[in-house]
């Protein structure tokens, strides 16, 4: 299908730890998936950027620029630090792209830290946001949860929460096809007297606002679907989420150390593979396209510094949709309320 | 074997969701484990323990005593009300059996936060300790690690977490036979300026400290065993814990969805099923006999409502593995260190 939109989405080929390969074997996947209802626009060190696109067939005219950016941000920067050396990094290169409306949504799977203080930096917060945050889509046993915030903000005040809460229940209304989406505040029980002190004082806080609040989720509620979005600090959200990330391979492991021991231990395995791969895909969040920075004007990405070609991909088929669906402008109103 | 040890375990024959048959079939399974090295104090409604302890053979002679208690604390109880409001419940009268010497410690599966509480105010504080604190035991890839807090402590400040990690430490080395655990800060970031602000004072203060401080744990290292003892605020922790306990049966319910798709899926499910319970049951914390407090006069164990026979006779033979060991004379020699 080829619908004359005028999106383009501004990638940060030099993000990630295979990048630009990886990044650009991603972009052109995007790219023909789409058939040409968007274009991209990547942003990089035109040199390595160039011949890498040069290994495969040219995407179709107008539908792939490149921009230089001189400067690589790697992993191991403080980000910071590293957005005031790096003035000409692809990072800031792609965000003031972004701004500058050349393109309508930024995508990176670079250092994340640098990812996020940039979006706010450059893009500039929606009114009344205090704390742009970051959402992860984890899979349950009914669907898929929205957790917020899964990192960007360690010490929250109990507004903070409600404010993620806002912006990720519009998330989840237009991404997840939820009108009113419920939420659960993330707390070591189900009573409103439980938990520490932002959390208690969150909960007051969600209790008299106009969003489908469902009470406390507990730790072991989170994969059973318990509420559409789920709201932490992130902290804790980016722990849990670390941790269910590891999952998949520590069961991998115990596993391969029982199929070591016994013929019938390695034919059980075998035999056993497949679907605990596919098990194991549902729980690795990375999957499913890298999570959104909500709260900041404009659409800004974040994906893995491991983000595979496919990851890449679905990342830039997430960022359309934010911009599709209208997801600022949502979260635009909803806040107004709220501040 | 029979050592003259004078060791007597009082136990919370009420504690717990199937109490008092549960607990009873528990008891009885450990004194006949010990083979005669310690006796048992039920303690609990006279009648209904009685009746129940009726259903069994009788244990040898002297091993098994009971005493009285008229009042139940629930599940659903608040903890210091039903402290207040029920002076003669079991684990009120179980715990001053144990600090008027007539016991060497006390394990329930009854209302957590009751027993917690209960401890601290009956017990007493090990003089330097600020916060008593449990420790939960996971599986890793390479053995075991201590999870500190598990839930006690919701608010933390820096020397708490300090705390956790001395008491954490003596524990781990008296009960997992690791001479000099390695202590990480669960966290989310490696270097040192990550985390919150409690986190990142912790880790100053860990890493001047003599313990054998290893640095940051992120949330996806923890069950690679990072480290022998992590330490938390029992918020995170008893979150972590909580999400980690749901895992098993949110795979187990993939997997039944996937076999009742083909006759293949039903074959691979039923072939995978009993490898799948084992590594389940190593993730499932419960099995491993209840979390000790550490801090507190005495010892004192706490296990799950749930707790079935197997994890309250785990629980027993862990109490007097504590009083063996002489755990609690070690984190008082500790904590003197710090105070």
């Amino acid at each position: 299908m080829s619908q004359a939109s005028n999106i383009t989405i501004a990638v940060d080929a030099m993000g990630g730890d295979h990048a630009p390969s990886v990044v650009i074997e991603g972009a052109l996947a995007a790219l023909e998936e789409s058939g040409g209802r968007f274009s991209i626009h990547l942003v990089g060190q035109k040199e390595s950027v160039g011949s890498e696109l040069a290994k495969h067939p040219a995407p179709p005219a107008g539908t792939c620029t490149l921009t230089h950016a001189s400067d690589i941000i790697t992993m191991d920067d403080t980000p910071t630090a590293a957005l005031k050396s790096k003035r000409d990094s692809s990072i800031a290169v792609g965000l003031t792209i972004h701004r500058d409306g050349k393109a309508s949504a930024f995508v990176s799977a670079g250092n994340t830290g640098a990812v996020l203080s940039a979006s706010t930096l450059i893009l500039g917060r929606i009114p009344g946001v205090g704390r742009p945050t970051i959402g992860a889509l984890i899979p349950t046993t009914t669907g898929k949860t929205l957790l917020v915030d899964a990192g960007a903000n360690v010490d929250c005040r109990p507004h903070h929460l409600l404010e993620f809460a806002v912006m990720g229940s519009i998330y989840a209304s237009a991404m997840l096809g939820k009108p009113n989406p419920s939420v659960g505040l993330l707390n070591i029980g189900e009573e409103d007297s439980k938990g520490n002190d932002a959390a208690r004082e969150a909960y007051t806080l969600l209790a008299s606002s106009k969003l489908n609040f469902t009470g406390n989720v507990e730790g072991r509620d989170v994969l059973y679907g318990a509420a559409d979005v789920v709201v932490c600090d992130g902290f804790v959200g980016n722990i849990l989420l670390k941790f269910g990330e590891s999952i998949p391979a520590f069961l991998r492991m115990k596993f391969t150390e029982y199929a070591s021991r016994s013929l019938k231990g390695k034919l059980v395995t075998l035999v056993a593979r497949g679907r605990l791969r596919t098990v194991m895909k549902e729980l690795d969040y990375q999957e499913h396209g890298g999570v959104p920075l909500l709260g900041v004007n404009g659409v800004s990405i974040i994906g893995h510094g491991g983000s595979t070609p496919k990851a890449i991909k679905n990342m830039i088929l997430r960022a359309e949709e934010m911009v599709l669906r209208n997801v600022n402008a949502g979260i635009r109103d909803a806040i107004a309320q709220y501040s």
